[in-house]
């Protein structure tokens, strides 16, 4: 044993005793426990793997898989043949009830620093706010929440966003809603908390805390319409205290910009990099404010690395600025257990939010946030005015759901499915279009496909394809990089399509195309 | 048969030929189409009710009831023992499909008059619109969209606001879900049309024609999270084209200067009498939209006049203005059918919202608004930026509901117990505190009392309820009048609560204030 705390170690004991089957997840959650709550102070040593699994009795490869995970999540920092060591990321709420008030934290309303013109890197968005005009349209655009849906002629849709639809759990939702109707007292079909109904937000707390590696205290979560409505509501505080505009990636999700342009706030396009936001473009944005998906960024499909977790957050503290987490898609992961949630390091600087638009359906208009503390009035009192909270019945439905394990056993089938269809996807493309390169980590329900120049130029690529009945988005629609090597970069949204309708719609690009 | 048009009369045949229980309501319908399409001219003088009862071949009694309801609802003028003319107030779509941009509508963002100061007989509104701001209060207040909660003690509350909710129809709002999940396509379960479902505007469009004599297109129909957000809404769009108040009236709900307020826009208290809004004060404060409530004028509970609401319109187009038509509870009228909507007689001028917060609950939070053609892309982009729009299956419960005929057999049920509770809280104030006089029409889930002075003064009558356990809200908390008579004036909910409760708490009161 290290020299470094005999007593912190003896807090993993209990997880060590954990069932066999749970037992690693038990130990990355009290290692992550001991950072976030300062037992384990940053900058403390870690033992090596091979001693800890010895003091605790466990699996090394165990204690190898905790150290890896927290690594990546920021909350721990390796050096490859130096040794681990507890990071400086994580800074949360230091054991006992949740700070309101503390040290950097600003009071309401203090703020007012406007950022001026566009700084150097980084680009003002002209959003069009007003999408087509028409008042007709349901879909804003692409983006983690927009849908693809087919115009006439169109065979297979590619555009990302929507999750397959078939998947949606029929039976047993339209068995919780019985159960719900039978069971909910009187008071609780009336004006609703407009933070939501406590049953539900405690569910969710435990769900996430658990998932998704986030602080959930069950008193600031607030259940909103999705990932749209959070941005919305943080929009119109963030401008109520100031803020002038907000960052987002480049590339990113178009419709984060016009959802804050909005609230009347503008958007900068903030560039990134194969690890996250590059700091000094940031730094120099003069925003207080980003909205960002790292655990699975979109479009690019890159995980942030540790480094840039740590650096977003080291810059949000340095500014008194506030960072959104859109955690669109992070329950699905392929080739390992997702990397946890941004603001598990920060409750206090990270505004949390998730749906369950890809997990059941964005026609039920669900979603959360965990939002810090100074700012959790401002957000609850726009959600009461913008419509008073969500409906109570959907709600009751889904901590019904969640309580009873299914919205876990959703979760797996959903895993299946997508992952089947996303290996098959790029079967099809190393078959029928070889050469290509895909990008990104092996997760969500899109990809980044990087198709050789000779298939080009993107424009004819796009026209050929539609003329064969294939909707496909190029990647320069999210952001404003235009390589110029002549390759077709593409957004590929596969989750909604059957396997078999996956291969062909990829094999009827290739007829189109051609050799180039 | 008079000379003002035999053809005019015709078309009022095939409604005289209806089965005998419809055909005053046919007749009535017909009617109010004619002057509606222009059929019947302004002005136009219509047959003694015997010559067209006999013409038609129905009882005098149907058309006499036919000439007072269009007469109350402002499509018909009547002279006592001069005759009934049509009327100049109805200005719908002229035949054919809805006008979207004929003469005097304006381009969306053209006005931009931002009224200054509060004009005489006006007054300006503080409007605190952060409410408790600790983030935790479900209930911003009294009014049309509050509710009523108990604190510890009390046994009794009469705050208006909350209907009956144990008369939440339970197994046939269940049954209806069984059935939608069982037939709703797939994609229904995407992300939504931000107007709402299809199947569901039109399904309201034909229930609010009939029930209200609204113009009801259901393209111009947008479903909303019930009349909070459509006044948040309607707020953001009058913001953004200009608008810097809107009038509201006094007395009215302080929830509506809430709901503006958090939009950017001030509030001007305008001042009613027994009739409406007084025309001179809403002219002379430079406000170009006002909310009203003008069926059952909330708290005041009179109905307007129908001269009043032909002064509104006429105001309305002569500043090129709006007018937010806040039907919170037009479905409930005890002694006659209830007086139809203001915005069947200018569609292009007021914006219509409704909800099933009072017939259904509140805790569903759905409404729905009607928005003139030239509002209506405005409307919906905000409504798609608020949360692109309601959840699908609770709008699918509603269509199957409305379409199966069980919201109307909810709404005779609420009627029937609602109108049980108001005889006996009559009977109550009549008994237990002799000499109080309620106002208003027979309707709604609330009456205004007038106490006489002897039991006060107010201050005194309402700790002293307090303190016998019943919460009783004094008509002073809702607009600026200060009639210092001595009297005491109350505002009492009485719909959700029980016959037997509401002679307990009116007992107590009279047990607790004594003789004065």
């Amino acid at each position: 044993m290290t020299s470094h705390g005999q007593a912190a170690w003896e807090l993993l004991l209990p997880a060590a005793a954990a069932p066999a089957r749970r037992r690693g997840r038990a130990l990355q959650e009290a290692l992550r426990d001991a950072v976030r709550s300062g037992r384990l102070a940053p900058g403390t040593r870690l033992p090596s793997s091979r001693a800890l699994a010895a003091d605790l009795g466990v699996s090394r490869g165990l204690v190898t898989e905790a150290y890896e995970q927290l690594t990546a999540e920021g909350y721990l920092r390796s050096d490859r043949g130096a040794g681990t060591w507890v990071g400086e990321a994580a800074r949360g709420r230091p054991g006992g009830p949740p700070a309101r008030g503390g040290v950097g934290i600003p009071a309401p309303g203090r703020g007012t620093g406007t950022p001026g013109g566009s700084a150097p890197g980084t680009r003002a968005w002209a959003a069009d706010a007003r999408g087509t005009g028409d008042g007709t349209h349901a879909r804003g655009g692409a983006g983690p929440h927009a849908a693809g849906a087919g115009a006439p002629r169109v065979r297979v849709d590619f555009r990302p966003g929507t999750p397959d639809l078939s998947l949606f759990p029929r039976s047993a939702w339209s068995a919780a809603q019985r159960a719900v109707l039978a069971r909910l007292p009187h008071p609780s079909l009336g004006y609703p908390d407009p933070r939501g109904l406590p049953e539900l937000r405690e569910a969710l707390a435990a769900l996430l805390t658990r998932r998704r590696g986030v602080v959930a205290d069950p008193e600031r979560l607030v259940v909103c319409s999705g990932v749209a409505q959070a941005s919305t509501l943080l929009g119109f505080v963030l401008r109520a205290r100031g803020h002038g505009a907000i960052g987002v990636e480049d590339p990113g999700s178009p419709e984060h910009g016009r959802l804050f342009s909005s609230t009347g706030l503008d958007t900068l396009w903030l560039p990134l990099d194969g690890e996250g936001l590059r700091p000094e473009p940031l730094a120099a944005s003069g925003v207080r404010a980003v909205v960002v998906t790292p655990s699975h960024q979109f479009p690019s499909g890159i995980s942030w690395s540790a480094e840039r977790r740590a650096a977003l957050l080291a810059w949000a503290r340095a500014v008194d600025g506030h960072v959104l987490e859109d955690d669109y898609d992070g329950d699905f992961r392929y080739d390992r257990a997702p990397v946890g949630a941004l603001q598990g390091l920060d409750p206090e600087r990270v505004v949390y939010a998730g749906s369950v638009s890809k997990s059941l359906a964005p026609g039920l208009r669900l979603g959360w946030m965990l939002v810090p503390g100074e700012l959790l009035a401002e957000v609850v009192e726009r959600k009461r005015t913008m419509d008073l909270g969500n409906p109570v019945l959907d709600q009751a439905v889904l901590a019904e759901f969640v309580t009873r394990g299914a919205y876990d056993r959703q979760l797996r089938r959903c895993q299946r499915a997508y992952r089947e269809r996303r290996d098959g996807l790029l079967a099809a493309l190393a078959e029928h279009l070889p050469g290509t390169e895909v990008s990104g980590i092996a997760a969500g329900l899109h990809v980044i496909a990087r198709v050789p120049g000779r298939y080009g130029p993107t424009e004819r690529f796009l026209a050929r394809a539609a003329a064969a009945g294939v909707v496909l988005r190029p990647l320069e629609e999210y952001g404003t990089a235009r390589p110029g090597d002549g390759d077709v970069r593409l957004v590929i949204g596969y989750a909604h399509l059957a396997p078999s309708v996956v291969a062909a719609g990829i094999r009827a690009v290739a007829a189109a195309v051609g050799r180039g």
